[in-house]
């Protein structure tokens, strides 16, 4: 049976919902932004798409764009398949065959597809691995056609994805060019094609992309080969490193080549990268990628506030992989840090109006910015206001795709019944079983599970208690972070509550990471609160952490601060240590994926302690 | 009269002394390194311009290198011409002549010269100023032409800058392309040229590159142009940006430009943007440029010690530009900063041997770095251990070129008298005033003047007393951080004696660089010490305020620390504040610009404190 849904392992503790099993529903947090997706952001990225030249490039018209700009097509392509999954609306499926026929009809002969290689005046094909994205955008094709096949069927699109991967395999098959893409994508999306065609060629391809990768096959560039992963063995790494995107997507493309040909070494050397980089490489928000210069983790413990890096790109990436890894091992800590990531990486990203994006996700803004101009292409990645586009326009197409599946990573089943991994509003029809949830988390922890359908048998309900609800209770039990399961023969009607406390919390950082040392941060549930102000800096403020957080009933939270006066010399580094003046005053926190909505201002989540 | 001194302004407080009045004398701790430059390092990178083909491109072979590989053969040739000045050794003279002739062999008949552009297969000329770095080509042969004419005098090799100047005259000057070079630097040659010639062609063309910088007449870029200094005019830029040599280099030639058509305004503009640097953007090490992705200065207050990149160009240019402004104003702080980015930086930068450098200078190392091979050319920039040549290579060059000429940095005369602005031992004859300074600082702060030639009327001698100096003393009278004058009819054979205590001192940050928030450093005298480790990570060290620096003897500081044992968890966020066991143990510190010397290390220069 196919499951419209993105990830479709053959084995693995936990089995994905598909888009008919598992629905948000209006109001709610992501019921909202999952509706202007569909409304607004779809409409966007075409207007941009058609406007840059990127979708003119299949028509054969003078190229535009970066190298890889044929995948803001493809991303394009799933979102709208995702959205027509989810909706079935003909609009949309109307709108997927439009675009998919363009992309078609630049398919050469052969099955190569790319805009930007092989054709006169062109580089020739697969001349510059290192940076050629070739195989790169092959993925992101493949996984459009995954999202097509998976939603409405195969149809031509489905076709033409498939004659590029046989393509691919020829290519770089044995005996053919023994080398990989310097970009990681197209692993997950041969494994996942191999799932929708049964072709264990496209696995067996896939496989051996993982295998080559590590083995200095790419040539050394400025970053160095752990930009690409070329550095060392996936087998043998212990920690996710180099470009940040990247290193996800290989990651993730490696848990599909160990489900599939049963490798559970392969499986488990992922699953300790996972581990050491959430311990040492990754940010409150869930964001990964420390360094602007190379969209890259740094060093363990490098995780400076100011200019993080934390691409949006690169924590869809991540919720991909955690959320294979929670199939696979069915460990509620992968649902944890998606839940995070979700909330304070991909909702922060774009505009409430669905039109503008974060590419990079700072903790931390010094200095107000300007408003990027609503109809010019940003051409740096980096920008203290949300943007329309950019040169590099990779995140507002994977933040589109994401909120159009984004139901999927709701909940699963096994043979015992149905866990719940993350809490909105929602309908769930799985089998015989169907549930309502209702809730306004974030705003509150209560999350009332409605038994709309049981079987007479008993089964069990399981349900993810977030690692920092201390204190959290099922049907009035206390129960602990991890899973609180419940297993009984359910009445139809009946009403099962869990209630997460989501009062304000203090958060203090490892020692090792230096850039906040002496600072805490402030939490509610899954939600990370920062300091804003569009007027005197928010680097003047110092946590009175002695002082109670208060809801502030309108979405804030008050916390008590000094105010400091610093003194102005003309020197940074003082015989004495500072003690400057300071005032008492209260502070409105807001929610961090919130900021920078209501023009430039200032903003951090660290707040140096009083 | 000709002065053989790397800049020669016609008005300013102070006027610099050529390479003919003041030397420095071994054994010594700058002595030792120009000795180190004239037998190591000049051989070292001729070897390296033949080898890696730079200095082959001139003689019109395949060509080889980045756009800018023309100016390390420039650079080289600059260093030979200081190193002519200093030693008058007619080796050195001949390498000169041999390597200029290959350079002038190239040069168009139009006077055009740049091995990168313009010939068959080329691009053409000047249609990349954003980044083909042609007229910043021209800013190195023209200083290197200049220092050939004041160490030796006007030969054939200043007749090809002189008509590479005209020619850029022709074709920038009114009338021309009204634009200017995506990287400064033919600014501050162009002055330069003027004062050797004379012709006010070439001051009136660093006026006009100086003033059209700043109104957008070069495009938009990742970086933003901020990072070539065109987003504002610099008479209204109020603090350094962008790119760290490109500010450093414009900033200079501002000084010259303003220093030469009387405009008080410009150098005050100049003054004022130094003034907020060093309050808010420069790493105490005197280093700037505190980002890797562009090279560039932060925001205020932004100076992670952990990839600091602090270029060791950037600290080139900027001695360059405390220099000139230390003429022009006579304010010690400018030679304060000289001090401490000598020390700090351009002594941090080379290997004992003179043969391998460090690229950027971190203030902060948390891995083991790998040794670079002796025999390759780096592709990168950064590096945890010094390496022999790089892709963009720069900082050897620049180094060995300061070196060359460093005795001109040590003092100035005015009409009144001799300002000893840097301590070395070293022998001045300025003059009817002969000095010989004795000394072994910064091991002592003992300086012994010996008055060996003085005559019978009274004079002033100024001594730089660094504003760290608290408690410096002046033939045992106290003295003031700023500047220490006697004023007196100085007998022959006389020593006066300066002493500054050295003993090691704690220095704490301000508390908006967050990077080091609750860290201190120890310095002692003008030198910045570090804690290096080969073995357990310097990341576990804790620093007892409380306990005495005591000196060790051998060149060290013990200082008292905890070493912290942190626990591992798999989340870097907690809900307690941290307060990981420790021990107590003795820790040496040694100075930062000998780190890495003795293969790969942990280091850190903050530490955390206890």
């Amino acid at each position: 049976m196919t499951v419209s849904t993105p990830v479709v392992p053959s084995r693995g503790r936990l089995r994905p919902l598909g888009l008919s099993e598992v629905s948000l529903r209006a109001p709610g947090f992501w019921a909202h932004r999952q509706q202007v997706n569909g409304s607004a952001t779809l409409d966007h990225i075409e207007r941009w798409l058609e406007r840059a030249g990127w979708l003119g490039n299949f028509d054969g018209g003078p190229r535009q764009g970066r190298e890889f700009s044929d995948t803001e097509v493809y991303k394009f392509l799933e979102a709208l398949a995702w959205e027509y999954g989810r909706t079935r609306d003909p609009a949309i499926d109307a709108r997927f065959r439009a675009v998919a026929a363009r992309v078609a009809a630049a398919q050469e002969p052969d099955g190569y597809l790319n805009t930007n290689f092989g054709r006169p005046g062109q580089q020739p094909r697969y001349s510059d691995l290192e940076w050629g994205h070739e195989l790169y955008s092959y993925g992101h094709l493949i996984q459009a056609a995954v999202a097509r096949a998976r939603t409405y069927g195969h149809d031509e699109f489905v076709a033409v994805a498939v004659r590029a991967a046989d393509h691919l395999c020829d290519v770089f098959g044995p005996g053919g060019i023994e080398s990989v893409c310097g970009h990681a994508e197209v692993e997950p999306a041969l494994v996942e094609l191999y799932r929708v065609t049964g072709n264990p060629r496209y696995l067996e391809q896939a496989r051996l992309f993982v295998e080559r990768r590590g083995h200095h096959v790419l040539s050394d560039i400025e970053f160095g080969r752990a930009y690409f992963q070329d550095d060392m063995p996936v087998r043998e790494a212990t920690v996710l490193r180099g470009h940040a995107v990247r290193a996800m997507y290989l990651a993730a493309g490696t848990v599909d080549v160990a489900i599939e040909t049963d490798d559970d070494e392969l499986l488990a050397a992922v699953a300790r990268q996972w581990r050491a980089t959430m311990a040492r490489r990754v940010y409150l928000t869930g964001g990964v990628g420390a360094r602007h210069q190379d969209e890259a983790f740094g060093d363990d413990f490098v995780l400076p506030p100011d200019r993080a890096y934390s691409e949006t790109c690169a924590s869809v990436g991540s919720v991909m992989l955690a959320w294979r890894l929670l199939l696979a091992y069915g460990d509620a800590r992968y649902a944890d840090l998606i839940e995070r990531t979700l909330f304070n990486v991909i909702a922060t990203s774009p505009s409430d109006d669905g039109t503008r994006f974060f590419y990079t996700n700072t903790l931390h803004q010094r200095t107000l910015g300007t408003v990027p101009p609503p109809d010019e292409i940003v051409p740096r990645a980096s920008s203290n206001l949300r943007a329309p586009w950019f040169t590099v326009s990779c995140c507002p197409t994977n933040i589109s795709r994401t909120f159009a599946g984004l139901a999927a990573y709701l909940a699963t089943a096994d043979d015992d019944g149905i866990q719940l991994h993350q809490y909105a509003a929602a309908s769930l029809q799985v089998g015989d079983v169907a549930l309502d949830i209702d809730t306004d988390y974030p705003v509150s922890g209560r999350i009332a599970v409605h038994v709309r359908r049981s079987p007479g048998r008993p089964w069990t309900l399981t349900l993810r208690v977030p690692a920092w609800a201390t204190g959290a209770t099922l049907d009035g039990e206390p129960v602990e972070p991890g899973w609180a399961r419940l297993r009984r023969r359910f009445a139809e009607g009946e009403t099962i509550v869990l209630s997460l406390p989501v009062q304000p919390r203090l958060t203090y950082p490892d020692p090792r990471v230096d850039a906040i040392r002496g600072c805490a941060a402030v939490e509610r549930g899954p939600v990370v609160y920062c300091a804003e102000s569009s007027g005197p800096s928010v680097d003047t403020f110092r946590l009175d952490a002695g002082q109670p957080l208060t809801d502030d009933g309108a979405g804030g939270i008050t916390a008590q601060c000094h105010i400091v006066d610093p003194p102005d010399d003309d020197w940074p580094y003082l015989a004495d240590r500072p003690d400057p003046p300071f005032e008492k005053a209260p502070v409105t926190l807001r929610p961090y994926h919130d900021w920078a909505s209501r023009g430039p201002s200032t903003m951090r989540v660290w707040l140096p302690l009083a």
